[in-house]
């Protein structure tokens, strides 16, 4: 960690200490609680179950963050362990912090809104302020509700990231570039569909964020994988990198799936019975379908039943699913499942051909198939197809052009990669001074 | 994996895939969605919330699954493990996509049922149809949250086989065996009793499954370990052989503990203050009473503090309150799973004494004990004691013989049991050319 | 385990199951559950909402029970973990049944109360009796509700001190110690905030527990400590010890900051929107707060970016954050975590100069930052700061002297310890006859 961002984290921190004015008239009263249960009208009654079931998403959705660091942890060596937790406890940490001193209101930036970017801070504000644009009108939740549940997509992107460039990334320019991903730039480009952007306003749909979250993240991955390099030993002989716990990595996805119901589920962003019930089959339906496709696919490609190829379809499947689970019907969630199996596989070994090194296949699952799943909502759903493929496009190119300027501009800066003799010692002892385990 | 598994899987997925007629005018619209904010009433405000609940209530039991997954791994070789992983995520895979092809129209058949089977077929149906009978009066939650809660029960039953067949069954005959169990005979033995067939209308009570899910799938497992004979030298004398990690057990009873909540909680269909509260207090107690008399036997009986021993004392107060958690009181619920507690560590002892080799115990806590809890319905709750004694052992039975006569018939035609050498060498090498654990 | 401690629990288990008066009239009856859907209002509607969240999050208050087991498991030597995940499966389990004979009855004495204790006993009860009692003005939850939320949190406090005195505790000293924290002490301290007792009455804001739970269990933990002694070889030369696994320590803090959304979100009893919304984006503030300041001081003060800091920053920020999460801002919510997650690093680096050997750091996590906590409610929520610092200095004596006094007669009596051979060979072996780990 190098000493600028000793120096963001510091003044970030201590300018929120030590404002007094900002928690000023800020204590709360709950004055308003009592007369809220007296007259509660069935209508609000459906604003409180809403507002609860986003919040229970939002908790579904942080283990996810668990998911994704036992699964990345799963499939590297052993000797970079404890480099990968340290990542992904940073990552959720500052995704949190930052989404709420400019990302949220950055991506939801209100009514007078350009379209293309619009710059918000922190998200405390006067309660009058926002009881009023809460309505059950205009949403069934919170505020604090909806920045919660967004906040925990934020991180989602660099933790994508931090799987491709996992085993040779050096920490401190990591923590960098996931500030200004999380930070800025998924916050910028989420307002254009989800802030009622330029893409939004023409009838591009990604419901809970195939292309908003997954090929944003796949293809800012990509790009990162580009300026950094294979890992050493990887494409130059020598016998294969293989990941060192398979146990892990199923964790990581089971955890996924399981944190994905509240993924798209919470997407609904109500409780509208019929719609988080079509949702949850269809969530389920396509992972189970990548899943058995890929076994199937795996079988005649690789021809051995491997079980990081099935983990890897399942979550095709649901990164496929994101962007249509509200818009089709479950024979359909179970054929772009299917197709997402089918196309991570082929996607896997095309990316390792073109020594494109991707230690978790991060690219394949979130790049590919989150654009693959976006134009399926074109053919399945009922959004314009030319939009469809404008949207997804336009994520995957500002992702990877934003990732490759900050990633490059940080190599020449400060350097990316670990030495090699860091990288052959394994980032544990290089960076951390400690194994990830000790049995004796 | 031979080749009808492949052909199966094969026409299955592309056959849905390719019927284009399956998904028009399968569009969803949201249409019906404004309007039902603006006029929900106070009786729609109880389905929304219930509906919600047993939606939480899928996504808790399908965490379930990698309760099961963590706990077989733990209790077994290492040399084994990506090969029960791997199972494991077919397992639920398969099991979802079976249930809406087959499962779930089979095992709810609907009004003019003739009490013991009738064929279902895909989920699908026209949204108009299912709206009138799933309305408030009939049930608390949409057809979508019907199917996907009980889609989470159905591949359980294949999962309890898993684990005591694990370590040296062929991999592409316990998939074919998974399919006809949870595609077929689980649904329509489970439609005797939650279907309103024949063993509902004799009053017949089994709450969440003691016997439909946990007796089905213990005395399926007996016949499949009956057929299949022992691991090499667990009783041919050599050393004990050992689960590989506690921790990865112990993180398997936990997480299927946190998914009974859902298992029992969800089972009762709605969100119905006092009676999930109670669901709630009984799963906890009898849980708890299980682990705290098995500690006791096992002290007794073994001389040692074994962790495998407390584990599966957990399991069995939870699978013996599940037919009765809505039927009882704390203090019984407690006699309940303290009585589970002590028959597993007996019957674990008896089966081991028998020579009947269950890895990790599975007939005992999921057969005997499932048994006992259906059982017990008819001493602490209220159901008839003579049905519950005929409602068991028809489960036991018809899964039993099922199972027998299809692993017989695999044995047969393809073989069910590896080669001596693979089995010594590990299944994770002969099956899946990898290893789970690589700490180079 | 001993003698005395094999006669209370038999005679508690069999005593339950043989006294039929306990359970005669105890049948549920679904009668009322009709007439529930057919006349429920919008009140009851708010009623039914708030119970099934305080449910959903007795649920996640469950799954932290996994996480401290995790969590000590990680940070401790592989061979100690049987009896740790002994110890903790033991925890979870007696915990819940005690809380049912005794502690919930004594926590929560009903109006009559002293205001300092009184004596309860098994939650069975009329319907009728406390139908009454647990209405819509009095409270949003049925009695079972109430019972299990609180059940979950009980056994948490034994928990705390399980991780400090780990790798050198006698396994059945420990149980006995538990038996009493978890059934007497803690109930009776629990009631003087939650039970209306003396502290509540003046003014003592402990929203979920910085000081009833946390630092109650952190100061009973420094007891136990000092009469127990460090590990041997911790600081009498030779190598330090570590963890022997970071990702079961990383599962384990992201499992519990999981948990963390039921413990504080549930403790507002209600599915209030604002309440609960605010509550969630607190606690996650907190916890990243406190995460990325320990991040920052350990890098200035030990110079390495250690994973262990991190994730006790994690927890420092939640424990900070636990008394106040409903009476602040999100940006006081920063400040209070942040300070936690700076304060967990010295009071672990003070601590270990005393050589006082918490392997965990749980006296710096939840003592130190439960009391820090408390106090923080006075200088950013309404509290009166001087009743604050009187209450958690009362919770911290009480827990330390109890102890104190319990762990001291133990030590005479039967000892505490277990003798240096068996420390040296690790207590799996030595108590439990098995291995955590078999990789042959």
């Amino acid at each position: 960690m190098n000493k600028f961002l000793k120096f963001c984290l510091i003044t970030t921190v201590l300018g929120t200490i030590l404002s007094p004015e900002i928690w000023a008239q800020h204590r709360v009263t709950e004055t308003s609680y009592d007369a809220y249960i007296d007259t509660i009208t069935a209508e609000e009654s459906f604003f409180t179950i809403s507002n609860l079931w986003v919040l229970v998403s939002a908790t579904l959705v942080f283990i996810m963050h668990l998911g994704f660091a036992t699964l990345e942890t799963g499939l590297t060596r052993a000797k970079n362990t404890v480099n990968i937790l340290y990542k992904n406890v940073f990552v959720i940490s500052s995704g949190i912090v930052l989404f709420a001193l400019f990302g949220f209101r950055t991506m939801y930036p209100g009514v007078e809104f350009n379209g293309f970017m619009k710059m918000g801070f922190w998200i405390d504000v006067n309660p009058a302020d926002y009881l009023d644009i809460m309505s059950a009108k205009y949403a069934n939740y919170t505020w604090w509700t909806d920045f919660i549940f967004q906040a925990m997509f934020a991180a989602t992107a660099a933790t994508i990231v931090s799987g491709a460039v996992a085993e040779r990334v050096k920490l401190g320019s990591f923590m960098i570039f996931t500030l200004l991903l999380v930070g800025f730039a998924y916050p910028v480009a989420g307002s254009w569909e989800w802030g009622s952007g330029w893409l939004d306003r023409n009838g591009f749909h990604d419901f809970a964020g195939s292309s908003v979250v997954h090929a944003f993240g796949g293809f800012a991955a990509l790009a990162c994988v580009l300026v950094l390099g294979p890992r050493r030993g990887k494409y130059d002989g020598g016998k294969p990198i293989l990941g060192h716990s398979m146990p892990l990595a199923t964790v990581g996805v089971f955890l996924l799936w399981f944190g994905w119901f509240g993924f798209n589920g919470g997407s609904v962003l109500s409780a509208h019975p019929e719609m988080i019930g079509l949702v949850f089959v269809n969530t389920a339906i396509a992972g189970a379908g990548g899943c058995l496709t890929s076994m199937i696919v795996t079988r005649f490609t690789v021809k051995v039943p491997e079980i990081s190829m099935a983990l890897n379809g399942i979550l095709a499947g649901l990164v496929g699913i994101t962007a249509g689970a509200d818009s089709m019907m479950p024979s359909s969630a179970l054929a772009v499942g299917a197709i997402s199996g089918i196309i991570v596989v082929f996607a896997i070994l095309f990316f390792d051909k073109l020594k494109i090194d991707d230690p978790v296949g991060a690219i394949s699952v979130h790049g590919v198939c989150g654009t693959w799943g976006t134009i399926a909502v074109g053919i399945f759903g009922e959004a314009p197809l030319l939009w469809q493929a404008i949207g997804t496009l336009s994520y995957s190119l500002f992702a990877f052009t934003f990732a490759f300027l900050v990633f490059l501009g940080l190599k020449v800066l400060v350097g990316v990669r670990v030495p090699a003799l860091d990288e052959d010692e394994g980032l544990d002892i290089s960076e951390h001074k400690q194994e990830a385990y000790n049995h004796s």
